[in-house]
């Protein structure tokens, strides 16, 4: 089969989502699809890791440094939600639920994973913070362990600033039925009901 | 999130075995690993649609022309075995099963899809059995109906050649439990039974 497609599998098989067995079968269906999506993903790929860098200010991806959302002055500049990965804070925009800024910690606390809070952007946050303007700071990290403890540790060290700091509300997601939900789930939303 | 990253996930997106929400995940993931997978793989697919070209006798995909397997002499000039795809090829390569050589139909006859004969690669069958040293011509279509049409129309086409025209066997798949089997299957691993 060539080098040349050896090594496009190999490397395909890599990407998130693809395995071995769908790597082969992209990479017949790209070779297949030569000037209209096998050539333009090749560019696609070489600009896009030319041209995007993280915002030094919130840990986003864009050109520009700082990001379009920090450079955005139309955006509440006085809450900040805090996001594990550059895909939560994608996920918000696409909910366009968050009108002020962001910053993305690069994970979560975890002890199983060794992960230790000078291994996320939590000093920046705290600099960012303490600087001024901001009212409030949103934790929006995961409802899971890590995700808690991380949202846990970061009300801690941001205490002492003073800014309101709240956190996402747990309940029945949009459209779920109880039957499926947790019984965790079902307990807060429970507790958290409201008038109807 | 900037044009590049915009124009990356639609073009990952079209990539078989990813969908939108996947390839939001992929292009993160590739960004995160810049150097070790964004840029090779950047490089690899430009390489491979410059270098892999279909085999002008056989239909294979190779960086030359004929490709690897048409041009190695050890293989057995005399069985040409006929599948629909490149993939179909690289699963037998895999099973390294057949030392003869292919033909890439391209596809399979379909009333419903509107494939005609001339649009798949049955003349260049013809005119490779036709021209002499072809013992036997292994039909290794899908056992779907279309692949199943297409073989019985390959067989009448091939029939005047005299060459001996054979077909994979129909059985329980190795490994395969008869309880998940479909009746037809085992209808036909019951007719084809042989002494234990």
């Amino acid at each position: 089969m060539g080098p040349e497609l050896e090594r496009l599998i190999l490397l395909l098989a890599k990407v998130p989502g693809l395995g071995p067995r769908s790597a082969r079968r992209a990479a017949l269906a790209l070779l297949q699809k030569r000037e209209t999506l096998m050539r333009p993903l090749a560019e696609a790929l070489a600009a896009a890791a030319e041209a995007i860098r993280p915002c030094s200010v919130c840990g986003n991806l864009d050109t520009s440094d700082p990001c379009g959302l920090c450079a955005d002055q139309r955006r509440d500049r006085g809450t900040i939600c805090v996001v594990e990965t550059v895909g939560d804070l994608w996920a918000l925009e696409r909910a366009a639920a968050h009108r002020g800024l962001y910053h993305v910690l690069g994970g979560t606390l975890s002890a199983l994973a060794g992960q230790r809070p000078e291994d996320l952007a939590i000093e920046t946050l705290i600099r960012r913070v303490a600087s001024g303007g901001v009212r409030e700071v949103i934790l929006a990290t995961s409802a899971t362990v890590d995700g808690q403890t991380t949202a846990h540790y970061l009300a801690e060290r941001l205490r002492a600033t003073g800014v309101a700091i709240t956190q996402l509300a747990h309940g029945v997601p949009v459209g779920g039925e109880l039957v499926y939900l947790d019984d965790g789930t079902i307990a807060a939303a429970l507790a958290a009901r409201r008038p109807a």
